[in-house]
């Protein structure tokens, strides 16, 4: 029996993460978990799987719900974030936040000695060393979620990690993808989150129309698998069913590849090193889809992905700022405070006046994370 | 260093082994091999690699060579082919002989102790059982070197192959694929040999053409893998560019893939479980290809697939049969002395003849095999 603890319990990971704990009773047991505003579905998830400790955003939510589930402990807030990851009796950590957020009970529960399995990129993009730092110190292993990642995780499997050559993550091109960068001027929110091949939450959404979430897949994948930049490739793929390739030095390539749903990579983290069935899949038939396409990924057409890269090179705070202007110009966009090329123009600009620091530790990481998030809401306001 | 007899080393997977070998003086060395005819061949390597023990066919060529080679030993015949594989001086067999006359050395190289690069798929289908409880007896690893059974190899990498749902041969089609059944009636031997994809010798190239090697392959991923014919499926993709495909209970699919270069499943085996660089290879680029292509399988089209697919269920002697009737009838055609369709009638009139034996001995097999090769030739003739 596993006992999980889950950070974002309600969002499209999340919820899925429950799936496979319900389809699997014998095998996993969820011990606490995290949510947002929806009270409504903390409620139901809290009858249904009676964890130990659950957090929410706000106090007000905490002890109205403390009062109605007593053998359920409720804290709330960041701290409430923390006591939910770092949650001594847990065996794995599930990190399906959005956001930086997800940055210190990330830090904690690996304090902890608890496995991770990570879909939060944006935690390993903001402060990738330290996290992988403080794994192999505590000798913790962080497990992708991430489709592309876990295909990657999944192509290694067995092999020696110094054979590679070279990790292709595959992009699907995102909702504009048929669009040439002048057609994006005008291009609506409602169109933004219409994601061609995956049912994604919204931030994620947004971010594979601008390709930024492709960007902080490289950094992701830099760190997770300790690969140098020059090392990581990415592909148009539009019908996202190769999720990502890697190749050998024996120009031997290995891939994974299945129906886009999210389940796969998410069990596989939580059964990794086993597999178990997938209840209620489509299994995939590459006679059906007939036909695979793959485009050489067009940087200036993706100006987000190649300000990604520059950002994982230069390293140190670069990329937190990256993904701290990222993540509010996304917000802001979403609230139609912005047109859509804004968010990648506000990213550059962030970068631009920023001076790096080399090897931050965490408190400065958070500050520059922080300072950034302001620095973008008082400009656009 | 590793220590390399090669049975068949004048053949298109020999000559290749040889590259990889010559490439790799610090790794590997020749220490036997078994040619044919071609003795300019046989001197070439004899000066080149100084091996220990060369067979050859014929005892005038082995008195002619020994005398100009001194220090090389020199044997022929079947017998011949034994004492090379069983040099007990090798770390591991190359097995690329074509046809089931590598039965007898494979098993003795077995008994040696010697692990087996295995490219000789007719060895696995008349005696699959035989030769892989001998394997396991005596501890032996059989590595396959068939571009598609490394394809599967790599992709259980790591994997419990309990969780196996399904291996997915991939197939590109042969010389004929444009053709319909009624258009195969007046093909040309000229015609069969020219494979759209693969440089592969002549009885390979004819195997493709009549989808029978595809047959020999689901046989030999049956022994190999230890898996069901239930779970091994075939599917047409006219590019070869995936190798083929391992399918997993949670519906993940893990393929390998490259551009179409023997040289990398036969190092792969070599160098297994590390890998090493590939020699003046070309790296696939998926970009350039652009499009990938799968189509159902016909089993109607193919019947010789058909055809193995029966034999392999029913076991016993009759792959034995159906190898041996092929071997004959695929010999015939390119001699001009039967159009392309016969070979797949005459299989299937040697197997609908035979009488099968479950759980024949090795004697058994070698006889009813040379029975029917006398039987299709006789018919014929």
């Amino acid at each position: 029996m596993k006992k999980i603890s889950l950070l974002g319990a309600t969002g499209s990971i999340g919820t899925q993460t429950l799936d496979i704990i319900q389809s699997n009773r014998e095998k996993f047991k969820l011990v606490s978990f995290s949510a947002g505003m929806n009270i409504t579905k903390v409620r139901e998830i809290t009858t249904e799987f009676q964890p130990e400790i659950v957090s929410v955003i706000n106090s007000t939510d905490a002890s109205v719900l403390q009062a109605e589930f007593p053998k359920t402990k409720f804290v709330y807030g960041k701290e409430g974030l923390i006591i939910v990851a770092a949650h001594s009796n847990a065996d794995m950590l599930v990190n399906a936040v959005i956001g930086s957020i997800g940055l210190e009970p990330t830090i904690e529960a690996i304090k902890e000695g608890i496995t991770i399995a990570i879909a939060n990129k944006e935690t390993l993009v903001a402060a990738g060393d330290i996290v992988m730092a403080e794994a192999k110190k505590n000798n913790v292993a962080l497990l992708p979620v991430d489709s592309e990642h876990s295909a990657l995780f999944q192509s290694m499997n067995g092999e020696n990690p110094k054979r590679v050559s070279r990790l292709i993550l595959t992009a699907s091109g995102g909702s504009f993808r048929h669009l040439s960068r002048s057609g994006l001027k005008d291009v609506t929110v409602q169109q933004a989150l219409a994601h061609p091949n995956w049912s994604m939450g919204n931030k994620l959404t947004i971010d594979s129309a601008t390709m930024m979430n492709k960007g902080l897949e490289v950094i992701e994948a830099h760190h997770l698998f300790n690969m140098p930049y020059e090392k990581i490739d990415c592909l148009l793929h539009k019908e996202s069913i190769i999720h990502s390739i890697v190749e050998f030095e024996d120009t031997s390539m290995i891939a994974q590849l299945g129906s886009p749903d999210m389940r796969v990579p998410i069990q596989y983290a939580m059964t990794y090193p086993d597999r178990i069935q997938m209840q209620n899949a489509k299994p995939l038939k590459l006679e059906e889809i007939g036909t695979l396409h793959f485009e050489k990924m067009d940087m200036e057409r993706y100006k987000a992905l190649a300000l990604a890269y520059a950002a994982g090179r230069e390293g140190g705070t670069m990329p937190t700022v990256m993904n701290a202007a990222n993540e509010v110009a996304v917000e802001l966009f979403m609230k139609g405070e912005i047109p859509f090329l804004q968010i990648e123009e506000i990213v550059e600009r962030m970068m631009n006046q920023h001076e790096k620091i080399s090897s931050p530790d965490l408190e400065t990481i958070l500050e520059i994370d922080s300072l950034t998030r302001k620095m973008v809401y008082d400009k656009v306001k």
